[in-house]
């Protein structure tokens, strides 16, 4: 057990002075090598700089140095399915397969139909808890959290995205993973703010983004506590908990973190309420949207933009061209032809 | 702005070296000065030295080391009554001064007849969403979550215990205060999980333990998003969001933090949950009970503790005896005849 103890100061200060020198004569090495030079990149690192600056009037103390990402489409490729809905299928199928008479109620009966525009449309009406509930809850009823985070483990060992051939590691966006390592390294609180369950994403994080689990929040479904054996369990039931789009980000970054951010990145309407619970404060602040525009490396469009494409015009936050601003999309490149390495 | 810059390893291996030379050579201070060497520090001592000592069977890695705190009556003292309670009142008397006709309707007539009472049932009948909105939301709708914090911080300037004639900041226990900063020495992610409402509790966490806001989740109320200026707010609703208590408690620390702790401390039935969910897991774990043993330094009782107490026992969980485990209760001596520092 290491007790509470401080080094000795003349020594703590000397390794200090011994590494500032260091700092300063080793030649600066850029933090954002993906990014090309452009009004993006300019824009990151001048924010960077002004909030870290002491004495910058800008100057923001590295305890409200808060950053949160949206996760699918901004950390990573979204198309043709979120990672999570395709494991949310793939469990769906596995339940349909042991019992098909399943097959005969919602929502078991649009994934055996292959009838994805009955998701679609409870998202678009808005109808959270159903969405909640068919898209989180319902095909894992029952399981404790233990028994999810497993099933979900061993899903992600052999999946592979369609189109790229490789698996969920393939699928993350260099350019982002070196700005959220930049942001740490300059002393940010770097959370996740997802659609997505937390607790599938919260398996990965640390490994694909640096980021523990802790410092992802997402959707959630009501779990219940049961001490009738030991160890206790939380149980999963199917009913909606917490939808975590729209202004439910601002409403639960207030909730778990209770500081507002000075920083946020986000690609699509669903985002749009996090970017502006940043966008326009006191303080300086950045507001970042990712643009799909890159066909070839990996998706155009424009969909679910609608709201948050204009706002973000409008407000002068700054948006990524992904075909424009990124020299590289993902760690290791997409090939649009043979098998990748996969990501088991 | 600093680039992810890593100094050369040949002096950093270096300046660890003399550290840890230092760190071998010093004698070793005793991390728990206020504790006295009985039964509940043993316990402690010999639960941090196991869980962190490399090649022990029961080592835990750091990110694995979560501890969660109960706040009221295990961090500081929670009688007569809450401090987050007192100032709700104070809000409430504020509102019925200004406005008489209040009075008329609960819960403004019961705090105007000085009923608790009212309160206490809402709480013993479980009423938890009428519970929450009474002594969370009614009196602060409608403000901003800025509002909220100023009301509260001004309030707490000002305020003094009515026993001990002590500001809020005189009424930490000083053996839990040294017991989490051990905790965090030994790279535990130390959270609080209380029933009060976090957005109160965040505004001091800080100062009294050490504990940055992020990590005190509690109570909370709905909140509206309200994109129609700019900066942006989040508006307080009076509805009841989440009551952290009981069950709420685990059920919590899935939400947020997505790993079961190995170390709880709490002292009540509002506890009680959160310590079973701790107490008999796989891995090595302790779970706390402060018990109010103390009548000439704090006070005694055993209200609220008919469930947790013989869970204690019976789970072999480690019991705080006040009187006979502290040397010293509170940072600053708590005098029972004189007027003290105040907290202002």
């Amino acid at each position: 057990m290491k007790s509470c103890f401080r080094a000795s100061r003349v020594v703590a200060v000397a390794c200090c002075a011994l590494l500032f020198f260091l700092t300063k004569v080793r030649p600066q090495s850029d933090p954002l090598p993906s990014w090309n030079d452009r009004a993006a990149k300019q824009s990151i690192v001048e924010f960077i700089d002004k909030v870290t600056k002491s004495g910058s009037p800008d100057f923001v103390p590295p305890a409200d140095r808060i950053a949160t990402f949206d996760n699918d489409g901004t950390l990573w490729c979204e198309k043709p399915l979120y990672v999570h809905v395709e494991a949310v299928l793939a469990r769906y199928k596995e339940q349909i397969t042991a019992n098909p008479k399943l097959a005969e109620q919602e929502p078991y009966k649009a994934v055996a139909a292959k009838d994805l525009g009955y998701f679609m449309k409870l998202y678009e009406d808005k109808e959270i808890n159903t969405v909640v509930s068919d898209l989180i809850g319902v095909p894992f009823e029952g399981m404790t959290t233990e028994q999810f985070a497993d099933w979900n483990r061993q899903w992600l060992k052999t999946w592979k995205h369609p189109r790229f051939q490789v698996g969920y590691r393939g699928l993350i966006y260099q350019p982002m993973v070196e700005l959220v390592k930049c942001l740490k390294a300059n002393k940010f609180k770097v959370y996740i703010f997802t659609a997505d369950e937390a607790a599938f994403l919260r398996l990965v994080s640390e490994e694909l983004y640096g980021i523990p689990p802790e410092n992802v929040l997402g959707s959630s479904i009501k779990l219940k506590f049961d001490n009738s054996t030991e160890p206790t369990k939380l149980i999963r039931t199917k009913e909606a908990n917490y939808l975590n789009n729209w202004d439910g980000k601002p409403r639960l970054i207030e909730q778990v973190i209770g500081r507002r951010p000075i920083f946020a990145a986000g690609n699509s309407n669903g985002d749009l309420q996090m970017l502006q619970y940043v966008a326009k404060q006191d303080r300086r602040w950045l507001a970042l949207l990712v643009h799909h525009t890159d066909e070839k490396r990996e998706h155009k469009y424009d969909k679910h933009t609608e709201e948050v494409l204009p706002a973000a015009k409008k407000g002068n936050w700054t948006i990524i061209d992904m075909a424009e601003d990124w020299k590289q999309v993902s760690l290791q490149p997409i090939s649009t032809t043979g098998p990748g390495k996969g990501g088991g």
